[in-house]
Protein backbone atom coordinates (compact mmCIF):
# COMPACT_ATOMS: atom_id res chain seq x y z
CA UNK A 1 0.00 0.00 0.00
CA UNK A 2 1.57 3.61 -1.01
CA UNK A 3 1.60 5.70 1.65
CA UNK A 4 -0.55 9.23 1.39
CA UNK A 5 2.48 11.37 2.62
CA UNK A 6 4.75 9.46 -0.26
CA UNK A 7 3.41 11.32 -3.32
CA UNK A 8 5.47 9.52 -5.96
CA UNK A 9 4.47 6.33 -3.92
CA UNK A 10 1.07 7.35 -4.56
CA UNK A 11 1.91 8.21 -8.23
CA UNK A 12 3.69 4.99 -8.86
CA UNK A 13 0.85 3.46 -7.88
CA UNK A 14 -1.33 4.82 -10.30
CA UNK A 15 1.10 4.20 -13.20
CA UNK A 16 0.65 0.69 -12.18
CA UNK A 17 -2.72 0.85 -12.34
CA UNK A 18 -2.89 2.28 -15.70
CA UNK A 19 -0.59 -0.18 -16.99
CA UNK A 20 -2.67 -3.26 -16.10
CA UNK A 21 -5.36 -1.27 -17.76
CA UNK A 22 -3.71 -0.87 -21.32
CA UNK A 23 -2.87 2.89 -20.57
CA UNK A 24 0.43 4.02 -21.19
CA UNK A 25 1.64 3.63 -17.63
CA UNK A 26 2.18 7.37 -16.00
CA UNK A 27 0.69 8.18 -13.26
CA UNK A 28 0.57 11.62 -10.96
CA UNK A 29 -0.90 13.87 -7.85
CA UNK A 30 -1.82 16.86 -7.09
CA UNK A 31 -0.63 18.54 -3.41
CA UNK A 32 -2.58 21.30 -1.95
CA UNK A 33 -1.19 24.01 -0.04
CA UNK A 34 -1.41 21.88 3.14
CA UNK A 35 -0.08 18.91 1.72
CA UNK A 36 -3.18 17.02 1.42
CA UNK A 37 -3.85 14.95 -1.94
CA UNK A 38 -6.44 17.16 -3.78
CA UNK A 39 -6.47 14.66 -7.00
CA UNK A 40 -5.08 11.49 -8.11
CA UNK A 41 -5.07 9.97 -11.61
CA UNK A 42 -3.16 7.80 -14.14
CA UNK A 43 -3.10 7.85 -18.44
CA UNK A 44 -6.78 7.53 -19.46
CA UNK A 45 -6.24 8.57 -23.22
CA UNK A 46 -7.82 4.91 -24.76
CA UNK A 47 -10.27 4.29 -22.00
CA UNK A 48 -11.41 8.27 -22.17
CA UNK A 49 -11.06 7.98 -26.10
CA UNK A 50 -9.88 11.82 -25.20
CA UNK A 51 -5.84 12.35 -26.49
CA UNK A 52 -5.46 15.11 -23.88
CA UNK A 53 -6.28 12.83 -20.96
CA UNK A 54 -2.55 12.48 -19.52
CA UNK A 55 -2.43 12.12 -15.79
CA UNK A 56 -1.23 15.87 -15.48
CA UNK A 57 -4.47 17.31 -17.15
CA UNK A 58 -6.92 15.41 -14.76
CA UNK A 59 -5.26 15.99 -11.77
CA UNK A 60 -4.88 19.37 -12.69
CA UNK A 61 -8.32 19.68 -13.56
CA UNK A 62 -9.57 17.62 -11.06
CA UNK A 63 -7.97 20.10 -8.55
CA UNK A 64 -9.22 22.96 -9.89
CA UNK A 65 -12.33 21.55 -10.37
CA UNK A 66 -12.69 21.09 -6.36
CA UNK A 67 -10.96 24.11 -5.35
CA UNK A 68 -13.49 26.23 -7.49
CA UNK A 69 -10.46 28.19 -9.30
CA UNK A 70 -8.17 27.92 -12.48
CA UNK A 71 -5.34 29.46 -10.53
CA UNK A 72 -3.85 26.66 -8.42
CA UNK A 73 -1.73 28.62 -6.52
CA UNK A 74 0.63 26.93 -3.69
CA UNK A 75 0.13 23.41 -4.91
CA UNK A 76 2.50 21.16 -6.13
CA UNK A 77 2.28 18.16 -9.26
CA UNK A 78 4.10 14.79 -8.87
CA UNK A 79 4.28 12.92 -11.89
CA UNK A 80 6.06 9.32 -13.00
CA UNK A 81 7.57 11.08 -16.12
CA UNK A 82 8.31 14.20 -17.46
CA UNK A 83 5.40 16.02 -18.66
CA UNK A 84 4.74 16.58 -22.47
CA UNK A 85 4.65 20.20 -23.94
CA UNK A 86 1.05 19.70 -23.47
CA UNK A 87 0.98 19.17 -20.02
CA UNK A 88 4.09 21.84 -19.20
CA UNK A 89 1.99 24.27 -20.51
CA UNK A 90 -0.91 23.63 -18.52
CA UNK A 91 1.37 23.79 -15.13
CA UNK A 92 2.18 27.23 -16.02
CA UNK A 93 -1.18 27.88 -16.83
CA UNK A 94 -2.38 26.42 -13.49
CA UNK A 95 0.36 28.34 -12.11
CA UNK A 96 1.34 25.16 -9.67
CA UNK A 97 4.07 26.14 -7.39
CA UNK A 98 6.15 23.02 -7.99
CA UNK A 99 6.96 20.13 -10.57
CA UNK A 100 7.75 16.77 -9.16
CA UNK A 101 8.86 14.61 -11.74
CA UNK A 102 9.86 10.60 -12.05
CA UNK A 103 11.94 9.44 -15.55
CA UNK A 104 13.47 12.14 -17.90
CA UNK A 105 11.52 11.66 -21.10
CA UNK A 106 13.96 12.21 -23.69
CA UNK A 107 11.55 11.19 -26.53
CA UNK A 108 8.57 12.98 -25.66
CA UNK A 109 9.47 15.46 -22.80
CA UNK A 110 8.70 18.96 -22.81
CA UNK A 111 10.20 20.55 -19.65
CA UNK A 112 14.48 19.62 -19.73
CA UNK A 113 13.55 18.47 -23.76
CA UNK A 114 12.37 19.44 -26.82
CA UNK A 115 10.10 22.47 -26.29
CA UNK A 116 11.57 23.26 -22.91
CA UNK A 117 8.59 25.19 -22.41
CA UNK A 118 9.26 26.67 -19.05
CA UNK A 119 12.65 28.31 -20.51
CA UNK A 120 10.34 29.99 -22.91
CA UNK A 121 9.60 33.64 -23.06
CA UNK A 122 6.12 32.97 -24.08
CA UNK A 123 5.92 31.28 -20.60
CA UNK A 124 4.55 33.50 -17.66
CA UNK A 125 4.85 31.08 -15.15
CA UNK A 126 7.42 29.25 -14.21
CA UNK A 127 7.26 26.74 -11.01
CA UNK A 128 10.18 25.25 -9.40
CA UNK A 129 11.21 21.67 -11.22
CA UNK A 130 12.79 19.06 -9.53
CA UNK A 131 13.54 15.52 -11.67
CA UNK A 132 14.69 12.05 -11.48
CA UNK A 133 12.87 11.43 -8.19
CA UNK A 134 12.64 7.41 -8.22
CA UNK A 135 13.55 7.71 -11.61
CA UNK A 136 14.35 4.31 -11.85
CA UNK A 137 11.10 2.52 -11.03
CA UNK A 138 9.32 4.86 -13.06
CA UNK A 139 11.45 3.81 -16.13
CA UNK A 140 11.67 0.79 -15.63
CA UNK A 141 7.52 0.92 -15.13
CA UNK A 142 7.68 2.57 -19.24
CA UNK A 143 10.33 -0.21 -20.36
CA UNK A 144 8.14 -3.09 -19.25
CA UNK A 145 4.79 -2.02 -20.81
CA UNK A 146 6.45 -1.52 -24.18
CA UNK A 147 8.40 -4.34 -23.68
CA UNK A 148 5.11 -6.65 -23.33
CA UNK A 149 3.45 -4.16 -26.55
CA UNK A 150 6.45 -5.39 -28.72
CA UNK A 151 6.05 -8.85 -28.03
CA UNK A 152 2.17 -8.82 -27.89
CA UNK A 153 0.41 -5.52 -29.84
CA UNK A 154 -3.28 -6.97 -29.29
CA UNK A 155 -4.95 -5.63 -26.31
CA UNK B 1 -25.12 34.42 -38.67
CA UNK B 2 -21.64 32.84 -39.48
CA UNK B 3 -21.84 30.19 -42.91
CA UNK B 4 -21.67 26.76 -41.57
CA UNK B 5 -19.49 26.31 -44.92
CA UNK B 6 -17.22 29.22 -43.24
CA UNK B 7 -15.40 27.58 -39.85
CA UNK B 8 -13.23 30.57 -39.85
CA UNK B 9 -16.79 32.66 -39.24
CA UNK B 10 -17.94 30.20 -36.63
CA UNK B 11 -14.94 30.50 -34.81
CA UNK B 12 -14.89 33.68 -34.84
CA UNK B 13 -18.76 34.16 -33.61
CA UNK B 14 -17.62 31.65 -30.54
CA UNK B 15 -14.97 34.30 -29.38
CA UNK B 16 -16.86 37.33 -29.60
CA UNK B 17 -19.40 34.82 -27.37
CA UNK B 18 -16.53 34.34 -24.94
CA UNK B 19 -16.15 37.83 -24.72
CA UNK B 20 -19.41 38.25 -24.36
CA UNK B 21 -19.04 35.88 -20.84
CA UNK B 22 -16.05 37.73 -19.90
CA UNK B 23 -13.43 35.01 -21.25
CA UNK B 24 -10.10 35.97 -23.12
CA UNK B 25 -12.29 35.43 -26.78
CA UNK B 26 -10.45 32.31 -28.71
CA UNK B 27 -13.15 30.55 -30.27
CA UNK B 28 -12.60 27.24 -32.14
CA UNK B 29 -13.96 24.63 -34.35
CA UNK B 30 -13.04 20.86 -35.36
CA UNK B 31 -14.05 19.87 -38.99
CA UNK B 32 -14.19 16.21 -39.95
CA UNK B 33 -12.67 14.34 -42.40
CA UNK B 34 -16.15 14.78 -44.70
CA UNK B 35 -15.88 18.47 -44.05
CA UNK B 36 -18.79 18.20 -40.90
CA UNK B 37 -18.67 20.63 -38.03
CA UNK B 38 -17.61 17.74 -35.43
CA UNK B 39 -17.09 20.43 -32.55
CA UNK B 40 -17.15 24.35 -31.70
CA UNK B 41 -16.09 26.22 -28.62
CA UNK B 42 -15.14 29.60 -26.67
CA UNK B 43 -12.59 29.77 -24.16
CA UNK B 44 -14.27 28.55 -20.62
CA UNK B 45 -11.46 28.58 -18.44
CA UNK B 46 -12.90 30.63 -16.27
CA UNK B 47 -16.85 29.88 -16.35
CA UNK B 48 -15.38 25.77 -16.01
CA UNK B 49 -12.95 26.96 -13.42
CA UNK B 50 -10.66 24.51 -15.66
CA UNK B 51 -6.80 26.04 -16.37
CA UNK B 52 -7.03 23.65 -19.40
CA UNK B 53 -10.52 24.53 -20.77
CA UNK B 54 -8.83 26.63 -23.69
CA UNK B 55 -11.06 26.89 -26.91
CA UNK B 56 -8.85 24.52 -28.87
CA UNK B 57 -8.67 21.78 -26.10
CA UNK B 58 -12.74 21.73 -25.69
CA UNK B 59 -13.01 21.07 -29.69
CA UNK B 60 -10.72 18.39 -29.50
CA UNK B 61 -11.94 16.54 -26.51
CA UNK B 62 -16.04 16.97 -27.59
CA UNK B 63 -14.60 15.46 -31.28
CA UNK B 64 -13.15 12.69 -29.94
CA UNK B 65 -15.66 12.21 -27.49
CA UNK B 66 -17.95 11.91 -31.09
CA UNK B 67 -15.86 10.38 -33.13
CA UNK B 68 -14.94 7.59 -30.45
CA UNK B 69 -11.14 7.63 -30.61
CA UNK B 70 -8.35 10.33 -29.24
CA UNK B 71 -6.82 9.96 -32.69
CA UNK B 72 -8.53 12.51 -34.88
CA UNK B 73 -7.15 11.53 -38.19
CA UNK B 74 -7.68 13.34 -41.47
CA UNK B 75 -9.56 16.17 -38.91
CA UNK B 76 -8.73 19.67 -38.78
CA UNK B 77 -8.70 22.36 -36.32
CA UNK B 78 -9.46 26.10 -37.54
CA UNK B 79 -8.92 28.64 -34.60
CA UNK B 80 -9.10 32.30 -34.25
CA UNK B 81 -5.51 32.70 -32.24
CA UNK B 82 -2.14 30.85 -32.82
CA UNK B 83 -2.81 28.00 -30.04
CA UNK B 84 -0.27 28.25 -27.03
CA UNK B 85 2.50 25.23 -26.35
CA UNK B 86 -0.66 22.85 -24.66
CA UNK B 87 -2.71 23.28 -27.70
CA UNK B 88 0.07 22.56 -29.82
CA UNK B 89 0.71 19.71 -28.28
CA UNK B 90 -2.66 18.38 -28.00
CA UNK B 91 -3.16 18.77 -31.80
CA UNK B 92 0.07 16.42 -32.42
CA UNK B 93 -1.35 13.98 -29.99
CA UNK B 94 -4.24 13.70 -31.71
CA UNK B 95 -2.85 13.29 -34.89
CA UNK B 96 -4.72 16.18 -36.50
CA UNK B 97 -4.16 17.02 -40.13
CA UNK B 98 -4.67 20.94 -40.54
CA UNK B 99 -4.46 23.45 -37.91
CA UNK B 100 -5.42 27.20 -39.70
CA UNK B 101 -5.56 29.74 -37.34
CA UNK B 102 -6.40 33.97 -37.25
CA UNK B 103 -4.15 36.26 -35.53
CA UNK B 104 -0.46 35.42 -34.79
CA UNK B 105 0.14 35.18 -30.64
CA UNK B 106 3.82 36.69 -30.10
CA UNK B 107 3.66 36.77 -26.43
CA UNK B 108 2.20 33.52 -25.80
CA UNK B 109 1.71 31.55 -28.94
CA UNK B 110 3.73 28.03 -29.18
CA UNK B 111 3.41 27.34 -32.84
CA UNK B 112 5.10 29.91 -34.72
CA UNK B 113 6.71 31.24 -31.59
CA UNK B 114 8.03 30.47 -28.10
CA UNK B 115 7.91 26.61 -28.18
CA UNK B 116 7.21 25.76 -31.33
CA UNK B 117 5.99 22.21 -30.33
CA UNK B 118 5.91 21.45 -34.18
CA UNK B 119 9.26 22.19 -35.08
CA UNK B 120 10.78 19.71 -32.11
CA UNK B 121 11.83 16.33 -32.68
CA UNK B 122 9.91 15.19 -29.38
CA UNK B 123 7.21 16.08 -31.76
CA UNK B 124 6.00 13.00 -33.22
CA UNK B 125 2.95 14.38 -35.47
CA UNK B 126 3.11 17.68 -37.49
CA UNK B 127 -0.01 19.08 -38.97
CA UNK B 128 -0.11 21.07 -42.25
CA UNK B 129 -0.67 24.89 -40.57
CA UNK B 130 -2.05 27.30 -42.06
CA UNK B 131 -1.52 30.87 -39.84
CA UNK B 132 -2.87 34.05 -40.68
CA UNK B 133 -6.28 33.47 -42.04
CA UNK B 134 -8.93 36.87 -41.21
CA UNK B 135 -5.76 38.13 -38.77
CA UNK B 136 -7.31 41.65 -38.33
CA UNK B 137 -10.75 40.21 -37.23
CA UNK B 138 -9.47 38.16 -34.27
CA UNK B 139 -6.57 40.31 -33.70
CA UNK B 140 -9.00 42.94 -33.03
CA UNK B 141 -11.70 41.02 -30.97
CA UNK B 142 -8.56 40.14 -28.49
CA UNK B 143 -7.03 44.07 -28.27
CA UNK B 144 -10.62 44.82 -28.00
CA UNK B 145 -11.06 42.94 -24.92
CA UNK B 146 -7.78 43.73 -23.25
CA UNK B 147 -8.69 47.37 -23.83
CA UNK B 148 -11.58 47.15 -21.81
CA UNK B 149 -10.20 45.11 -19.26
CA UNK B 150 -7.87 48.06 -18.23
CA UNK B 151 -9.91 50.59 -18.21
CA UNK B 152 -12.57 48.38 -16.30
CA UNK B 153 -10.72 45.09 -14.44
CA UNK B 154 -13.93 44.45 -12.49
CA UNK B 155 -16.53 41.70 -13.70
Amino acid sequence: MPDDRDPMALALSEARAAAGRGEVPVGAVLIGPDGQVLARAGNQVEADADPTAHAEMLVIREAARRLGTPRLVDCSLVVTLEPCAMCAQAIALARLKRLVFGAYDPKGGGVEHGARVFERATCHHRPEVIGGVREREAGDLLRGFFRDCRVDPSP
